[in-house]
């Protein structure tokens, strides 16, 4: 690859599903994930939800030959599920753990336990820098009333803020993963107009795979095909984007998704499909501006639209810390009356009745759980409304900085 | 300033202690913060412990004038304290929550509720791109038994490497805050060597002010002085820090602390004294390397000490996850002996002895609060294990790069 004008580079992408001890026949595939991956020799490989470390250390030693590179990134109480597997040195990494990640008491969704965030590895190629971000953004479970989209928004929105501010000295920029967003979702098109990230499906010269790229398709067997009703075809929600900053030029010679079953075999790598891709990158006479389709007009009306749904999780944030900062006052003050009350009896007042010890215990440890729980929610959401009311005042300024530009 | 071979810049650095109904004389000090600077028309000014927004919102009205420009950051439950004010504009900005931040159960420090970050502000004054960061780490409660340390260190860790990769296209950083930790302190060698920044205080041409540069001194009516019995003389845990990173040099041609009480005033600003520095910044026709400092051989040892400290968090944190998991299962446990005991009465065992309600239902009570504590103390020790594992790679990484270079 040295010396050549042009750098041909080979990524692939999945979500591993690879969760202990609750997804299907996890080991199985994540053997096969790791054959797959020496067969086939990508540059570059960008997991999700690894979520075992034994898995990640199964597949080191398994992938050290070709992938001799590899980091595995730490956070919340699972873990990021977040890994990168290379074949060129990795010089330097960096993780941003989301803001705003679901609700610790949503216990069958999960998503607040695995620390969602984004890892940066930083690598050198024939001497170009490349910042590869690999991440996982929270999950949407009902996309009728889906009460996670400002969450996902504040997520999508750190996304492009953490690579804009941290991809400055790159030449190229490349990002994979799930990010729980269909390609028309308000949630990619601000993280693509505010990065000027392309998309490596819609830029593609030859593309091979799932009908418009899906990659959660009614054909792979661990797919719940009842959430796909409304999607005959499936849908698309894991990506790789990419840009060059400098002097470059990528572009996406093919791009290709895995089909259901993985060749030869009667099951899948993963509930979702990976997405592989091949990419050249060229240097070129002209730099190209960083700035490059973010000053369009259009980004205006994206971040409005993105600044609109965040302010309704404001207003759904604010509204929980109150009822639970409510029930809280109210559990207090059910206590308090009940030590006014067992005061009364000690000194000797109501003695004609016999004192009800069981149900006075039983109330008093209810409104004392209820007086500890709620607060704990008035803590949880109170930080929510800060991060919420955080991301609207940045998007203002973005807007403004729109609004100013010549 | 435009046009001038040198730009000369004058900034100001303070913790106020501005925490409502707890700091004392609080909107007195912050009315007397506010007409200083107006006074005194610096060119940007860095806010520490600002926690009401209310005070934040009377200094923008007050120095709407002088400081068109500012940005205060919200995170945690509290707030992070965190503001800046600016005579030039504020073109972006990014908020960086540190990983760990002490713990939600020591309600008498509370460092964990303030949701302690570093801010990032970029300003371009006269063509040069200054990329400031504000920032306030855990505080030190016991120096000789100090059990943040880890955390502290984990946090100066971040810092550092958050200052490396997002100041890349930066021509000058500037940090400034309350870094909580003396000058010969491993975390500042630590950020200091890894980032390359200089302290104003020790490059000061010119310096007034309390012994030292000293901080937190025993004239100050507001310090606790049974706190400061080892250091007659104060400590020095303010800072102003800076280097230049294209081709630009920068040299701190003053350094100035307040001694106590505000000039022609009874009170001092804060409990801690201001730090203002008056620094010369000059383009130069050699462009400076982005390693400056780094490459130093005593920096291997520095970030071994730090990992070293790392560790022993890592073991205790590891300990307290295993004794709070081993206290959920024996609450189960008793749990489920009682649900037996209980299920025996209903089928008629032991009907010849009364069934002792009031007891059995407050032991009930008990294990299910201790459960619940227990699994939420697991729960957050296991995310403070995955931070301090992972931080220990990191800087097992950075020795490597270290090692590795020639």
């Amino acid at each position: 690859m040295e010396g050549e004008p042009t750098l041909r580079l080979r990524i692939f992408d999945l979500n591993c599903w690879a969760i202990r001890y609750l997804s299907k026949r996890r080991q199985e595939r994540v053997r096969l994930i790791g054959d797959t991956l020496r067969q086939e020799g990508f540059d570059l490989v960008l997991l999700q939800e690894v979520w075992s470390e034994q898995d990640y250390s199964d597949l080191k030693v398994k992938l050290a030959g070709c992938y001799p590179f590899s980091h595995y990134f730490r956070s919340g109480v699972i873990g990021s599920g977040l890994c990168v597997f290379s074949r060129f040195p990795i010089l330097d990494t960096l993780l941003y753990q989301y803001s705003l990640n679901g609700y610790p008491y949503m216990l069958q969704h999960g998503d607040w336990f695995c620390g969602k965030s984004v890892g940066l590895v930083i690598i050198k190629i024939s001497g170009i820098t490349f910042n590869v971000y690999v991440t996982h953004l929270h999950a949407e479970y009902c996309r009728e009333k889906d009460t996670y989209l400002p969450h996902r928004l504040v997520q999508a929105w750190e996304l492009a803020q953490f690579i804009r501010h941290t991809s400055k000295a790159a030449d190229v920029v490349l990002l994979g993963g799930d990010l729980n967003m269909h390609p028309e979702d308000v949630g990619i098109r601000l993280l693509r107009g505010w990065t000027g990230l392309r998309d490596a499906f819609a830029e593609a010269t030859h593309f091979e795979g799932c009908k418009n790229g899906c990659t959660l398709v009614p054909d792979n067997c661990f797919t719940d095909n009842s959430e796909l009703l409304p999607f005959p075809l499936g849908i698309r929600i894991d990506y790789i984007l990419y840009k060059a900053i400098s002097s470059f030029t990528v572009k996406c010679e093919e791009l290709k998704t895995t089909t259901g079953p993985a060749p030869g075999m009667d099951i899948p790598f993963s509930d979702h499909e990976a997405v592989m891709a091949t990419l050249h990158i060229q240097r070129q006479g002209q730099p190209v501006g960083a700035t490059l389709g973010t000053a369009d007009l259009a980004l205006a009306d994206v971040v409005t639209e993105a600044r609109t749904e965040v302010g309704v999780g404001l207003r759904a944030a604010q509204r929980q810390r109150y009822s639970s900062g409510r029930m809280a006052v109210l559990a207090l003050l059910l206590l308090l009356l009940q030590a006014a009350a067992a005061l009364g009896t000690l000194a000797g007042l109501g003695t004609e009745q016999p004192f009800p010890k069981l149900s006075f215990c039983l109330l008093a440890f209810l409104a004392l759980g209820v007086l500890v729980l709620a607060a704990a929610l008035h803590v949880f959401h109170t930080m929510e409304v800060k991060v919420l009311h955080g991301t609207e005042d940045q998007m203002w300024m973005a807007l403004r900085a729109l609004q100013e530009r010549p």
